[in-house]
């Protein structure tokens, strides 16, 4: 007999299964290069400005709690952005900050989910979605992210499974997309958003939107929030500090309600008061952010620097996967993922786990499996590495696929 | 109709509960003395040591996420700490960081609990302990820290309430004590605490000890760590920065398994992977705390002198309270609370709720109601103030008595 919960099994994250097997070939001396963790600050310096304002919050002693909802300062800095950028209107008291996007998502499905209540999740999902919502007894509709429209949301097949779902037993508590997507790196058309959104108004589904990438966007595509769609019915945007600000290890996440009806009321009311039972996000990293989103030039030539290499990168793995014939991959337009399909049939492997875990044995290349993301047969390549460093691995990867060839 | 889920319904914590209230009296241009949060880097600047240590690891551009489980310094660190204390023999690899005290405890209801599986826990009991296991659909037995005993635990009642347990139809998980306490401030003595796990051995449960204030013991007491007393038993102790090391804002906290047996090798296996389900705790801000646990003399001079200075405005504030004829409390012996039984009777509110608002509105005073705590008739006062500051609330605590007596 076991003392953990059955909801504990869920609690699971494949992007980092294989660490204690990375770490193990390291110390035997190995070299392993991890391509399995989205981690901008590892290859690109925070930039100097919020570096240096967390600096001076620390000398100014700023090491208290702060409210469990965060601090004005940076509450307000996250409103004046999307009205800048998005030309939306809401106020400083209309956000929440959290732990990173991931405590949002364990907020959010506590918040609305009791056992046997739905959620609309796409595949290929960021990994923790689907565990966060089983750990609180819910259940997923699967839609997809469909790889022959090039990762676009097909949304007649969409409609279909809402309607369906109304039929059943259970509420359809929300829809969850991801945009720029985590791991296709899609950014999805204005077209397919507006009419996402209209399934969530005829259905009335909250429609939630992770944008952490939001200005991680290249190779001419253009994004759209979806809070400038979505006006005037509930909804929530997800962002924050790790990608766009380069500051992974601050762990600052932005929870926004933009709306002011009287359930985006509640919404709010009650996203604050779990920010209270774990009182508080990291108050000088809260400083650091609110500089970082209010040094408006400094910070445009910090992303547009970062995200202009990152093309680079991602265009370079991206074209190496396509010239191999073992693998076929949809060109990303934002994020930093290249997500190809494995072509099975030319490849001695059983799964999508087993190539990750081998290659990671053989060559010393620490991939994501796609099953864990919903989607087998597929790997996820994190393209953030320089350049000299992502022609290693890919070398590996191709000598790996040779010798396992069929 | 509500989009929120039922188990939603828990996520209030009373400390915090006030705050808008007070936020409006201090828009208003009134003064408000908040008593009600119990966070020490407001009045004792964070050590230099520490504050160095955090500016040194983002000048470095230490800004990544970390693993989920944490840096191994810190875990190493932590571990040395408690060697050097308490004579305990554990590695790093015992140890996972937590984004405080308060996700360690979201963390192991989650890793616990099912629908109907049950929890010991001791009124009056921190406030998060309780809403955190009804959340995951847990149900407590609720034993005491009984007043009449200098809110020692009496163990013959724990005893008989988890012997009836035993015959009833669902798990008792796992068995939650606070030593030094919050809200009482009393530090358990060696016998109880021998008895305590006397009970845990004996019924099978797994204790876990929250003993984030075990530096901050006065009054001639003497605090004894579970993990000296539970040898060869799998248990849990929870602890971190914010309270010894002054640095609540760092939001780090440490989840520490000592043992090595298979149960406890499970539920470290289990507790590394919530760590990875939100990637990271804050990355700086464990470097900083890596060296406030191995800059042992500065830590050492530093927790003293706060100490020292909270005896007196704990025993300032137990002497004022002792002194009127509205209150009787126990005299704390740990952290930093008083935790007096309102004499209801010479009173003319209905509640300590009652109590608590009206003498934020009346007075500009913000305490926490021990119904909060599980217990009523009671009211928990913050003594981290300075004294002129403290004088000034009990003068103002004292005039709303007089004037409210019936």
């Amino acid at each position: 007999m076991t003392l953990l919960s059955e909801r504990s099994r869920y609690a699971v994250n494949p992007i980092q299964e294989d660490d204690a097997v990375a770490e193990r070939l390291r110390a035997q001396g190995r070299e392993v290069i991890k391509l399995n963790r989205g981690d901008p600050a590892v290859y690109f310096p925070t930039p100097r400005h919020v570096v240096d304002a967390y600096i001076e919050a620390l000398k100014d002693d700023r090491t208290w709690y702060s409210s469990g909802q965060g601090i004005p300062e940076l509450r307000e800095a996250v409103a004046r952005r999307y009205k800048r950028m998005y030309n939306i209107d809401f106020g400083g008291e209309n956000v929440m900050i959290s732990n990173g996007v991931s405590e949002a998502v364990q907020f959010l499905n506590a918040m609305f989910i009791d056992r046997g209540d739905r959620a609309v999740l796409f595949r290929p999902y960021y990994t923790i979605y689907m565990p966060d919502l089983k750990m609180c007894d819910g259940e997923a509709i699967l839609e997809r992210y469909d790889e022959s429209r090039e990762w676009q949301i097909n949304v007649e097949s969409l409609r279909k499974s809402v309607s369906e779902a109304e039929s059943r037993k259970g509420k359809v508590k929300y829809m969850l997309i991801t945009n720029p997507n985590n791991p296709t790196g899609t950014v999805l058309s204005r077209k397919v958003l507006e009419e996402i959104v209209e399934v969530a108004k005829d259905h009335d589904i909250l429609l939630i939107s992770d944008e952490i990438y939001d200005e991680i966007v290249y190779n001419e595509a253009k994004f759209t929030s979806i809070s400038e769609l979505a006006k005037g019915m509930p909804h929530i945007i997800l962002n924050g500090a790790s990608k766009d600000f380069d500051a992974t290890g601050f762990r600052i996440g932005f929870v926004i309600i933009p709306e002011s009806d009287r359930v985006s009321q509640e919404l709010l009311k009650k996203s604050v008061e779990f920010g209270m039972m774990r009182l508080s996000a990291n108050t000088p990293a809260q400083y650091a952010v609110a500089a970082g989103l209010n040094g408006v030039s400094e910070h445009s030539k910090a992303v547009r620097a970062m995200t202009k290499e990152i093309e680079s990168r991602v265009n370079f793995v991206e074209r190496f996967v396509n010239n191999t014939e073992y693998m076929r991959a949809i060109k990303p337009m934002g994020a930093y993922y290249i997500f190809p399909r494995l072509e099975m049939s030319r490849l001695k492997f059983k799964s999508d786990k087993e190539f990750v875990l081998k290659l990671l044995v053989e060559e010393g290349v620490q991939l994501t499996r796609g099953s864990g993301f919903g989607e087998p047969d597929h790997i996820r390549i994190v393209a953030l590495p320089p350049k000299e460093v992502l022609e290693k691995a890919m070398d590996k990867i191709n000598n790996f696929c040779e010798r396992h060839k069929r």
